[in-house]
């Protein structure tokens, strides 16, 4: 679901590698060429107390390294208290065009009049990015998205990378676009993969050079690909995972009385699969299978620095 | 806290009886003229699933018989979902002009350009009320005000009464009006007690009519008012009610994760007492002090049907 659209959009599409990037990362960041590089990644944070509870006893405790903000929601005021206080802390922006869930709503950031489009009628984002998309004008996104940077740069977070809740701000190729240009407006990697190298992408072209970082691979539990159990899904992606640079997304919440109350109707990355996120990525299993196959956990820290930022 | 200041306001001041309301509210209900009646009502619903699912378990199992829906907050979905289907139960709207819990933060309903000086730098409602009173324009509180009512009567709420949280809408003479104001213009009573009758407040004056209802007294906890604890405190006030149209303010939510880290750095109201208020008021001994009384629970409803739209 989180980055469903993305997968839906570019998945049919032929990869035609008009831009090819050598996949040098591992040796840019000073390891060997063949290395298995991974980030594991904590998405929505901010979006609830239980969320950002469970994910920073996961990045405090656990090979989880990395996790993005959502700006707009309600519980944004304690995550970004922690994060101003830990500069250290590996916190990207989930930039967020979407509000989901049935009984919790948010909506934008920006001054209501100046993205009217990206607004239900009672005042919250769409809950799907079909909707976004059918309503939404390109320019009120970028205003949407530049609001959400500036105003966690405000408040003292270490931004260190971009990416989107459920896929919206790389749903179609010109909103990508914006994607991508304030990426490089701020100086910050955005979550891509080699699909931008795609024909449909060919409009970002441009925005492509050897400062942008492009994902070998992102991955993430679907409800069909865990029919076996959420452990024995990452235990096979772990023991199975690719050379090169790895995205690794997972939602690290308790299953609790607010995370059950916000996911109602919805098990697909409801309170139960986060809990199991969360159960699994702190388990000495974990850890084992990551030493035992020589997987080295990179930042998107890391990567700013070293890739994004370098001269 | 919650109406501490209106009662800061108020309370200094010297009442005037300019308008003299018979106490025959019991009488207009048709009850005798000495009764002692109660409403049990409960604040803060839209704040927290916590606070959402505490109230209305009260409501349901217990004497607690009106509450008050906050419409800028995050929950409120919930609880409109829930008012919307059980048009019975006697709510009301707890019109919302702050924001004061520490890491958890909501901002107006209205387009934000409309109402830019009811809002902190960050976007969000003030913390404090005095901060409110510094930077509002009192015609701004009424387009917020009137936003929040009509967001709840779009959303199928049976509106009873209005009240106001921290006693914002109450906080000056100028604001009361208001508040008075868009009571008599959608005919449902707003939360007065007999201050309003004092000298401070005569540009009220031609609001008020026999269609208004004035409470004869308001009660709630105060942190100075429970030193002897909470049970003991609501006790007392049941066995020595005086007769006459009484409000009691309560606030009923669970002692959980969610309340305790929205109340966080708190204890007044904070998730504890909370949780001592649905204690108390879903215990039997707090339905047979009513019943040993004699006390007679009445709603909002009811005052709204039979006293503001009487003929």
């Amino acid at each position: 679901m989180k980055i469903a659209n993305i997968i839906l959009l570019l998945s049919v599409i032929f990869s035609l590698n008009i831009f090819s990037q050598d996949s040098n990362i591992a040796e840019r960041l000073g390891y060997k060429k063949d290395s298995k590089l991974l980030i594991i990644h904590a998405d929505d944070l901010g979006v609830a107390h239980s969320e950002n509870s469970a994910s920073l006893y996961a990045l405090e405790n656990s090979p989880v390294n990395s996790a993005s903000i959502m700006v707009p929601c309600p519980w944004f005021p304690e995550i970004a208290s922690y994060a101003r206080k830990n500069k250290d802390m590996d916190f990207g922006l989930h930039l967020t065009l979407n509000s989901e869930w049935e009984n919790y709503k948010w909506g934008p950031v920006s001054a209501r009049e100046s993205v009217k489009s990206l607004v239900n009628h009672k005042g919250y984002f769409f809950s799907s990015v079909d909707s976004l998309i059918a309503s939404a004008k390109v320019d009120q996104i970028e205003i949407e998205l530049r609001s959400q940077i500036k105003k966690a740069l405000s408040e003292g977070i270490n931004v260190t990378h971009l990416d989107t809740h459920m896929g919206s701000a790389a749903s179609t190729p010109e909103i990508a676009a914006v994607y991508i240009r304030l990426g490089n407006e701020f100086k910050v990697p955005v979550l891509l993969d080699k699909r931008v190298f795609s024909e449909p992408m060919k409009l970002v072209k441009d925005l492509i050079n050897e400062n942008t970082v492009v994902v070998d691979e992102i991955h993430m539990a679907y409800p069909n690909s865990i029919e076996e159990g959420m452990a024995s899904y990452y235990e096979k992606l772990l023991q199975n995972l690719s050379p090169g640079l790895n995205c690794l997304l997972i939602h690290t919440a308790y299953d609790d009385e607010e995370m059950r109350a916000i996911t109602i109707n919805h098990p697909e990355y409801g309170a139960a699969w986060r809990q199991e996120d969360f159960d699994f990525f702190t388990s000495e299993k974990c850890a084992e299978i990551l030493k035992e196959q020589g997987i080295i956990l990179v930042s998107w820290k890391e990567l700013r620095d070293k890739i994004t930022r370098a001269d």
